[in-house]
């Protein structure tokens, strides 16, 4: 794992199952904490560990709603409604030697669902376990006489603050205010920029993927308990509209909505005007840039609503001026 | 107004502006009422009293997210969690001489919105008053040189109860748990059914519109005050996975989602369980049935989640039992 | 059936199985019509009349792709692209004493198909066969123990003319030429209006039902073979965008497209476009006028596009100028 | 350019203006062509060259329907329908020095369009000319003061062959016969399977990109003349239901559709079965496994129908047998 400069204070927090955190909005603060400090969180997996081998299936094991359970959320210091809240994902561990994927009846992007729905059967239930084999950086799982290897790449499916409006909204609903995005873009070495919407801030985070792919087609990543270090600080400058991830390498910001095409277009409308924060271009030919350089990844099709990422290639875009003041650069500074 | 029988107890509640309610859950309740109890109910509109002439344009006059207020909640006596609450909307009458109607920057079906996103310019603000004729039973507006006259056609835009899974929704969102469905099915003569998901159900209700086309094209109807007379009952029977309705003449269920075909699917999914229950007819003649008999009007596709009702009239569906132990004609019968 | 005026003149026209058309475009025209000319057609059902028992199921019955048979094309004298064809449905009676109706594998609202695909298991074949008792006015089918009687309420599937850019359309596809529209709206006493796209038109219609509701839920209708009754008239005024239909009580516009609000959006928007040029409302005031007024039925949610209809009703909209020159009036009185 | 092993027949075609295809299906072959020859082509931009300055806006420069025009159709002997049509392309080079870009009014993803239709006012047109510098591999373009210097990277909008059951079909659309899919991932090194629906297969190809984002945003890419080397074969196996791409990195399927989870879901489930073909596994093993490898970036949220690439990384894919029989590395093994 990185670590961090000795001047960042490092706050541990691990929740007991009471503590778990279902939504976003409606739950008090478990602490408090101050900008410019690193979180060391741990997360159980969205099913609660509940599902540790193959003959543990989803309607006898999971007890609904109480799924992806989050960690959090933090209140943190003179976050007003408004403001940008920072999350820079340091790193993001493994915490167990296995993870668990499964397929639930009627949930998921191959089958009807409660809402895309059908008078047809549900598919059967499965469970997969993948064995973590730390040493070579990779997950197993046995499908049938077959044995697939994967490389781990850690990520998280949901990082979020409480909605506005007075809203409360499950910890599986994707939106504005970030939550259950499940995009493999979420990953160590990752800035989150979100709006704030209450006093505090009250982020959380969970729904640890030891890898997923692009869409999270059965509506489950190898879910796994994860250890996050995450650095927390924040802008009184206006967040995004929408929540909006800044690498090394690319800015992006994820929508999220039904049908796919507006989580698309909305992700796209708000890249079109970070490009013109970024280059001062007009609207129309920040669309034009967009058009020929974005790459657009699906994020899931899954879950309450749908999430699309559009990714800016930092080395395509001619930019006159930092993204946040510069904040991403300042806090990778920070990693060694 | 109809009156009610003399057994029926009526409790009349009218909220000050700080009573209003903003979201389904979330809310301490008003009152409790006991089932088989008549509420007699005043709501202010959908703008909240403040759109008063022509020249009050939503963008200076509405304070988002202070919209849709909610007459309520109220505490239904002895309703837990599954249980089916009863509404029985006995009459609605306009309880001012006026109602409105607005164009709202990137609100509406003929328009891009904060989801399906474009770049080009909002279209113009608009407001529009109609004025009643209580004598003549119409609302009329002046367009430009024409005079419009419409009759009136009360209805509520909003009915609802405390969303399951800990969640707190907006005014302003339709779903499983009722909500801001927009339907003018929703009229007098009308029952409702709700599954409750919070001890005492918690229901409210408001957003009378004097009248509305099927969608609620432009995002408004005619929106105004408006005296409720409703019965409330409670079944200890398994409430309905989508909300129901049932009037003389047809049932109902009302499937709010996106893209409009989910919302489509899923209230048409329950109409096929709710003709089994009906009739006895097995999965896949239900379907026919459903197939050749159903009246399908929008309800809205402008909220955020669109909602389509599926009628299915009385008249051509031979059952062998009546919807929820006759309840429908039970109320009924109490109205004179 | 109604006659017409002695002075139209009346062509019949009944294919043989080789002239059935599969197309809208891409087909030599089986007859020349003047405008003004009444028709007198005879269509195949959509199985082609080989679904004649219940043990006549789909998969083995049907020659997919040729499914759906149109009567037609006819070439319309004078018709030039950009004009507006005229078809007033004088009459619909069933051809035969028999109709049918079935389940069709990955085809159908509440099923997943080749496009909302999954990965679960079809529903069940079924076919039901329903008698025509015309003395009653009704279609019987036998289901399970239950015996189903329904009112005929015959209508056409599929009106529509050559699509535009050298298109050829299977039979299948409502657009914006017309096409398996499917809604209910297109029964006698309706007179459609379409865009010519070619010489002559070459408008061909099919797809008769006996009766069907609106969605189209399962696929099929009550599929049955029709003696149409058909006034052809020419308007060399510029055609509408959508496919607009006139009866003595509404105006309506279906739109076709996918996902269904976008169906429903592009009829939408010719309506406002419609009401601006019966009432010469400005576009924000047409725009209000359609949100208070429509009646919005669907047509289907199960052909390659969806349809949805946006009824105007004439008694509610104050009108400065008749529709098409009055023509729906004119071809009226021809009938008696 | 890369050059062919002797054995490989190379034929040249560059279409006059008159001999351009505006259609897939519906249009005479231009030639006829053995599989195992090679066919090196030109094809004009998607404008038809008509804008070559910035003051050649759509509007007045383009003459509806006529634009992206394809090279071909090429009649493939022995090509039945069923049969599995193999275009490898080689290699692409632009064949002039500049390519465009333009917004079109109510065309692109980010403003409403014929379908999504709203009430609002187009975006202005404009139109951007890109200047081709060999030497250093990219396309420039002039932002207001800023100057724009990208990588070409070019693809083909379009290859497709004639469409099932009849139907012809505009440039302009992707469907189950390839067509105007506007995906990236249609570039040099890529071999194409497509089901062949017509005697000849009647394959073209055109709408080449010099540069595009996933999911053309605007609508256009960098539109440019190319030159296409494309190698022909063909295999009497079975074709597929969806357009599928083998590279030397992915396995890909195409899925076109709307609204845009609809073209996901049709190519995730055509994915399902590929991996089933190549590794034996059962279809919920092969779901999971598409469900935690697959890269899925947009292709266009902008044409007729919307297309989404499924890809699947073979690195991480255990194989029992080569796709479609080893055909592409034996394609690869002609290339110099």
């Amino acid at each position: 794992m990185h670590t961090l400069d000795d001047s960042v204070e490092v706050v541990e927090f691990t929740p007991t199952p009471e503590q778990y955190a279902w939504t976003f909005g409606g739950v008090a603060p478990v602490a408090t904490v101050r900008p410019g400090t690193a979180l060391k969180l741990w997360s159980d997996d969205a099913f609660c560990g509940r599902l540790r081998s193959v003959t543990d299936l989803p309607g006898a094991s999971l007890q609904m709603p109480y799924v992806n359970p989050q960690t959090g959320p933090f209140f943190v210091e003179g976050a007003e409604p408004g403001d940008t809240l920072v999350l820079h994902v340091v790193d993001l561990e493994p915490a167990r030697d296995w993870g668990a994927s499964a397929l639930i009846p009627f949930f998921g992007g191959l089958t009807s669902t409660d809402r895309t729905a059908t008078l047809q059967d549900p598919l059967p239930e499965r469970t997969w376990i993948y064995h973590l084999d730390s040493a070579r950086g990779t997950i197993g799982v046995q499908l049938g006489e077959t044995t697939l290897e994967l490389p781990v790449e850690p990520m998280l499916g949901t990082v979020g603050v409480a909605p506005a409006a007075g809203e409360v909204r499950s910890s599986l609903v994707p939106d504005t205010f970030g939550g259950n995005m499940d995009t493999p873009e979420l990953k160590p070495g990752t800035t989150v920029y979100l709006r704030v919407n209450v006093e505090g801030a009250l982020f959380s985070l969970g729904d640890g993927h030891y890898r997923q792919g692009e869409g999270e087609s059965c509506g489950t990543a190898v879910e796994g308990a994860m250890n996050s270090l995450v650095l927390v600080d924040l802008l009184k400058t206006p967040g995004p509209a929408w929540p909006r991830l800044e690498s090394d390498t690319h800015w992006t910001v994820v929508g999220s909505s039904r049908p796919l095409e507006d989580a698309w277009r909305a992700g796209q409308v708000d890249a079109v005007g970070w490009i013109r924060e970024l280059t001062g271009l007009d609207v129309l030919d920040a669309y034009q840039v967009l058009s020929q350089i974005s790459e657009v990844p699906l994020a899931n099709a899954v879950d309450v609503n749908y999430s699309v990422a559009t990714k800016l290639p930092k080395r395509l875009l001619p930019t006159r001026r930092p993204a946040y003041d510069g904040i991403h650069d300042r806090l990778r500074a920070l990693v060694r």
